[in-house]
């Protein structure tokens, strides 16, 4: 059982495959290289040739095509998945049957019943299933968690992310599924507890006729009367990766571009006053007023993401806690997306979401009936 | 009649009044005063203390809170209307019926109802009726207009727009109807002929309990599949002014606080080839083709719009001609407005616009009844 | 006598002359006449059209090409004079002479000696002389003088500033005198008791054949090793205003053209340990450590630095009390100024200054002959 | 001999060793190991566990601390040394003499002298002597190079660099000899035939005691008016890379911190009309006229400089042409260093240079004396 050789201590390295040599994977292999906490053995890819590319001359990891060699190999504890999310659940599913615990590229899985049979194929296996939902380990979205969950925002009044740049239009997803995984990931990693989305609405188009959506905004109710948005797309002509959140106490924006400054908390915002205080005769000037106090950027650290990643992966394989993005929160993410995407069909008609309940409560989840019915009174 | 009076030629000027001094009026103070083309006669308030502060000590413009006897006062030709919105549909009309022309601040009136009204009064009585859309006069959007008009930009992708800052929560009107007729009007002038509004989402939020949204996001739907998103804020800690336009030929960036260099055309973009050109078996990748030239801005005189306003205005009353912001177009944003503030009661569905056919077929506009329609099945 | 007539109480107000009505002057003629403490009588210039046409056609303020008539007017208290440097002393002469009080734009006068004579007349008269260097009253620079006096900042480590653009070539002066003014009088306003500038060098390049320097570079040693410098540019293709300003517990940086952030603190630097903490064998490296701590940028007001200019000159011919930029001030400002000359001629060569006691010995300054000699062996 | 091995092909990959594993070793290893050019035999350092650490535990390349060993494997044909200037004579010498060619990290050698003995005994084997200059290789430099070769920006007229940020204070070197020679050797890369500086003056303060300079200001006259200015910094708060290039056709921004937007070109800037087109009574402003034209930023690839290095060095070996940056060039950077040092030394006096003929004549370089003398009459 695989949670028996993580018991022989740390000082053993994890036995690491990663599978995939595309665009990410060269990531995974360089991070998983440089962490003590790993023993790389394999980089596995459909194309050989392109693995023995990303690993280059003068390396001794062993490259191959042949997932089965990989692994029967008893000395692979873990595999890193880096392949197109359509591969996901049959790759992560035998990588588990093997024993081997799974961290997985954004998204879980191409659909949100795939990654239900994920997460309950690693609870049967009592295996970890995490996914590599980078930004949450930013330094940035951990302070900026830290800040919400402190309470040093306040109530969360609104979430508005801008993930916009010339993107590759990919030949499977659209821009939806290909960079609204980040946001609605970071989003769920920063909300309070209680605070929960409860429905989608989204927009798309695809001016340029590629058969999927290149632009699109979502739009997500959260509890308490707070708002969500992101805007992705791939045609803009510039880069912009800022996300702004509004809280009773306190703002803050995260301008993911300005290494400077990447993370500015505001100490501005509108206030009400109790209607009590307000005059009788000149209330509705009375009733508000408003801060515009100082601005302060907390010295962040410039540690790379997927460093974090992979030291995260390690503890959870040693230690059998769940990751902070488990694949539960994966899950989460799927939920979202498959709304977001039916909002779409119906020209941005809002969608209740399935998992609004975020396992706080014992309750079963709403059918499917039972969430239309929640739909037409929203 | 008026338009005899307007024969005496450009040597006299245009007696104006000026209804309000409030917020917006000593800028329309102070533009009417420094125009050649007008003579300021009066600032009326019904605050007259508050005209007599606006003019300040060293003014020869009469104060007065009687409207009557400005309307009554032979040497006002014209009047400019900046009091709240639902004021406007009463003095315009009483301005028309005492054969003023009329410059009215943003939005044109109070409702669409409201708004055509006062169209039809212009019309009936031959008089100028404009609304001062103030950005459309900016150096900035003129720039843009000509560069989408002349097919510079080719055919329009998408309309980007945020507008957002720590802003004064008004007392009779949502954010919504606060800035967006900025955007909406802007789009109006600088959509291409063929190219129109189909219809509107919106999602708002009033996360302090204002009883009026404080945060809303507008989506359009257009012809020919583009999309034009907005963003409105009244609770943004940071002030952002940016619109950003995709087009099949180019794109650009207007960010209207970045005064070295508002206007950016980005060489930039994602091309689709013809399938015929597209090898057979790596049809996906080959399909698509990315544009990464130059950036140019071009320059931009740095003029006040307000001038340009009291400039079209006063050459509209000289020529008879309709302005740029002519009553008609007023009545499009409001249009929009309308029908935005319904979808957001609708929890964002998407509503169908009156307007569409901006003037270019003789067809009855769709009833109330149609329009419900309409929307229960978009 | 003048201060007699002061001491009738705030009630009556300050009766004013604006003289001079080019670039600057429409800037006084606002300000004063918006001044609850001035009675705005006159704007004189020696072409009185242009007078006429910046009063425009709505002024009860009289205007005039006679300056006698102006200091002949009994309810004129004060004059402002915005002429070229080259008129400064003989009106401001004529003007004290006429029992006037002074209010002068930057700089003082076109030399040291002639602002030496205005000095010395305002001590004599009893009058106040004040010089319009604006930057000093801006809140940005009020609060940065705050923040170095209070000790926020710790020991001034050095000063760097950069005021460049497209500017105006003057015919009478070059980019030294036409800028350096601002930085010189803000490096003057915001230093702390004790340091001052002992010596100045400065480099000038004419590389458009103008006659006169339109780019300089200007450094000069400030007691305690601190070290300040100038960048100032009339060919620059952009507009750029900083000055940062380090420390030894915190640096700052004014932008003032972000007006979003003008003034940003940052809790970073560089520390030396005293050598007795630091190990024997490593102790170069040991000896320095590292700061990297938050940032913040304080909320600063938005008011305009030239209504405060007015309320600080009313306040002075109230009270009697010197002003932030007296006649004194501007006098070092002059120093500098010649000394800066001085340096370029002599292709940089290090040049000391008259001034650098402040006022805080009696000792007399040095001579020329003194200040040449020192200069050898600087 | 190493001229006869290199004819052996491009087939065959040129093997190297690097020297130095320290901060930019690393970036060398990484470098080279990507190149197809080259075979990367050994890192090499004093401390061979800290190249083990850079190598880390999955490469083939071999660590050692034995440069013996390294000079006498006759795979290796080229050496790139990565260590404190003061070690550069000695390794390159050695390294030179068992017949490497070497590449050098900036600069070339710890004194003038030191650089002229390299560049002869490069000479004098017949082997390629090329300096890291980095940044010379950057897109950035080689479009702005281009853009001032072909005559684009016209004749040069200032280049202003800022080159600042909370930097380490080295144990050995000044702030000057720390980041000058990058602002050096960009303006040495850049200068078109004809202009060359011709004399230096730099300003230096310690304000923490460090007991060399912290911040820098360097200015340089060139040939035909035209004046540079480096602003060196290790106590700045904030991270500045700007370097703005006026000219008589055009200016040029390089702001290297600005990913979208590195190099921008303005069509800006100040023209003098001749006199005889000048009126005779208002001569002196129609003399001036302003260009406020568009602004253009070209598309810039985003090619990791130290790859161009290393092609570069390879095509050098291969084909035995002088490199961009070959040790003359090295060798210039070294004498306006040391320049600028003597300046620094006599308080911003200007010092002369030697190599102001940059080899464009046959006559001999003034001796020292003549420069000192040249010195007091500047």
């Amino acid at each position: 059982m695989t949670s028996e050789r993580d018991v022989s201590g740390p000082q053993r390295p994890i036995g690491l495959a990663v599978v995939g040599a595309g665009y990410w994977g060269p990531n995974l292999v360089r991070n998983f290289a440089g962490s003590p906490h790993f023993r790389l053995n394999w980089l596995c890819d459909i194309d050989k040739s392109r693995a023995v590319r990303v690993l280059g001359p003068y390396s001794t990891v062993a490259a191959t095509d042949d997932l089965d060699v990989v692994l029967a190999d008893e000395q692979v504890d873990a595999i890193a998945i880096a392949t197109p999310a359509g591969t996901h659940l049959d790759l992560a599913l035998a990588a588990m049957r093997a024993g081997k615990h799974v961290l997985i590229e954004k998204p879980l899985a191409a659909t949100y019943a795939d990654g239900l049979r994920l997460v309950e194929e690693a609870d049967r296996a009592g295996l970890v299933l995490m996914c590599d939902h980078t930004f949450c380990y930013t330094p940035a979205v951990r302070k900026i968690r830290e800040l919400v969950h402190s309470g040093e925002i306040g109530d969360l009044h609104f979430f508005d992310s801008v993930r916009i740049n010339l993107g590759l239009v990919q030949p499977d997803i659209d821009v939806l599924w290909d960079l609204a995984p980040h946001d609605i990931s970071i989003l769920e990693s920063i909300l309070p507890p209680g605070v929960e989305p409860l429905s989608v609405a989204a927009h798309g188009a695809d001016p340029i006729g590629t058969g999927r959506s290149c632009v699109a905004f979502v739009t997500l109710q959260l509890t308490g009367g707070a708002i969500a948005h992101f805007h992705v797309n791939w045609l803009s002509p510039t880069k912009v990766r800022t996300t702004m959140i509004g809280g009773s106490k306190r703002a803050l924006l995260w301008d993911d571009l300005n290494r400077m400054q990447r993370v500015t908390i505001f100490d501005r915002g509108v206030d009400l006053m109790p209607a009590q205080h307000a005059g009788a005769e000149d209330r509705e000037k009375a009733f508000v007023s408003y801060r515009t106090g100082d601005l302060v950027s907390p010295a962040i650290s410039e540690r790379e993401a997927l460093a974090s990643v992979v030291e995260e992966f390690a503890d959870c394989i040693r230690t059998g806690r769940p990751s902070l993005t488990d694949g539960r929160s994966g899950l989460r993410v799927l939920d979202i997306l498959e709304a977001a995407s039916r909002s779409m069909a119906l020209q941005g008609t809002p969608v209740p979401l399935r998992e609004s309940q975020r396992g706080q409560t014992g309750q079963p989840a709403p059918s499917a009936l039972e969430l239309a019915g929640q739909g037409s009174t929203a």
